[in-house]
């Protein structure tokens, strides 16, 4: 086995365009990719947690070609954890978006171990 | 004792709102009185928190002055929790900005209980 390739912040940032190219397109199989095999997700903050690419693959599934999602503005790197500001548009409501930003962390080998979605009611718009 | 006010987005980004206002202003004594008794500081994210009122305050003492900071884009706020993004521009050091995403949780009083601060060497750039 190869050793494992340090964990860049360039390597962070390309995981998060990755991540919402592939949750636009609606690649549920490659999103969970991103993640660890016992990773977790809390999207929206405050809900009860995903556990396991299992259950993740299942979560990105059943949203799969419902949202339009973009970075907004530069992702903050801070070591292995990072958050990005993110407007997702749900597909046939152009006018609503969804404001949210989430925080990753990372493992050694690159994946996702954790992410939580802050967004609520309160950070939804109307253009 | 009046029953506690309802903490409300509206109340979190006020308080986002001043944050940057009154670290803006170095007035650390108002910044410190945003946070609870016994809040902590990790700023930034991987380095040591800061426990409790007194040392928070310390810690804005220090460099009280030294940083202009705005938000970028609006907060979001999911519950009793919230990530604002910001830009921080070092005082003479004009053309030097410091992007942080700061996540912030609040008690029932509405004051910051933990403050995490998202940047690193990583996410300073030169215009």
């Amino acid at each position: 086995m190869n050793p494992p390739t340090p964990v860049t912040a360039d390597h962070i940032r390309t995981v998060f365009q990755r991540y919402v190219e592939l949750v636009t397109r609606g690649d549920f199989e490659a999103v969970a990719l991103l993640y660890a095999e016992d990773a977790t997700v809390e999207d929206p903050v405050g809900s009860a947690p995903h556990r396991g690419r299992a259950a993740i693959r299942e979560f990105y599934r059943a949203s799969a070609g419902m949202v339009h999602l973009e970075l907004e503005g530069r992702v903050r790197v801070a070591g292995r954890e990072a958050a990005g500001a993110m407007i997702a548009r749900p597909t046939g409501a152009a006018d609503v978006m969804i404001e949210t930003t989430d925080v990753m962390t990372f493992n050694d080998a690159g994946q996702i171990t954790s992410m939580r979605a802050f967004w609520s009611p309160d950070t939804i718009y109307r253009r």
